[in-house]
């Protein structure tokens, strides 16, 4: 399965929160396709953060664009240039005020190829301790909840928890404790 | 936790591609943002098809805007005012030429709702069975391949599935079937 070949590439929009790019490609069969449109947004590191007593940390956000408050993994974008862990370490710590000792990566993927050039990446991160209060952005009305990561699991299950990067995580990280993951 | 009040609304780019928006709106707090954007995108419906063999089929597509050959769950885009689990019945048959007398629907949720207006619909599909051959779009070059539903599981925690909505699936499915679900 061959690579597309970009022929031309036009910035349609590009300005601080949005980067839509539209290409001209050139297929594997010959065809050209003049249109196709991608956007370009940041990386994304999300966390699991189970603690001692193995409960996970859960994020309730207002989330505009589907007008639904969603549970969700605490995390944020990746600031150009900056490492994915260190992302992870810093979100963690200014979303929820945790700190943790001990980090994997779980996965690093993607939301929605189709269009998005972005990656996610997930890390657990075991024993997770306060070690300070939440620093938040002025649009940032969120919530934590600490729950047991098998009604996470179960959340997950009955649709309580319906972003696919969170269930993603959260569902990796059981099979990742249940295997003694280190 | 309150819902934003949108006072004005934009369209930014408006194509068979893209719809992309931008709002202004009214936080809770009473802040003013005038520059929320969002992506007006057509909701998706994915498939987890699991035969009496308990095999899962799995698409293998090149996406042009991450450069990769993934692995994904078949499915695709939900038209304007169609049934969810008619377009996964449709997407099937399409895409893999295979059918199912039995549907469940595992979830309905989100890829990014922080900035995308769009549902991903999940259904389970059990004893699956070729029925036709496939039937794809000109810009498709995509492969079908069938894989113990164990070794989906597998290549999800070692990140060769890594598109977050085919990992829910898939986990989601290993869970419902170790549950007897019905």
């Amino acid at each position: 399965m061959k690579a597309w070949k970009k022929l031309s590439s036009t910035q349609v929009v590009h300005n601080k929160w949005v980067k839509l790019r539209k290409d001209t490609v050139k297929l594997p069969n010959g065809i050209i396709l003049d249109d196709y449109y991608l956007f370009e947004k940041n990386d994304v590191a999300l966390i699991v953060a189970v603690d001692e007593q193995n409960c996970i940390i859960l994020k309730k956000e207002y989330r505009y664009p589907v007008n639904e408050v969603l549970y969700e993994l605490p995390g944020g974008m990746i600031e150009e240039g900056e490492d994915p862990l260190e992302t992870a370490k810093r979100e963690l710590l200014e979303e929820t005020g945790n700190i943790s000792n001990d980090w994997k990566q779980l996965m690093c993927g993607y939301d929605y190829p189709t269009k998005d050039t972005n990656c996610v990446y997930i890390f657990l991160a075991k024993n997770v301790k306060k070690a300070a209060n939440q620093k938040l952005d002025i649009s940032e009305n969120i919530e934590m909840e600490k729950v047991p990561l098998q009604e996470a699991v179960k959340m997950c299950q009955n649709n309580q928890i319906k972003v696919n990067g969170s269930i993603a995580g959260i569902l990796l990280t059981e099979l990742a404790l249940k295997e003694g993951f280190r």
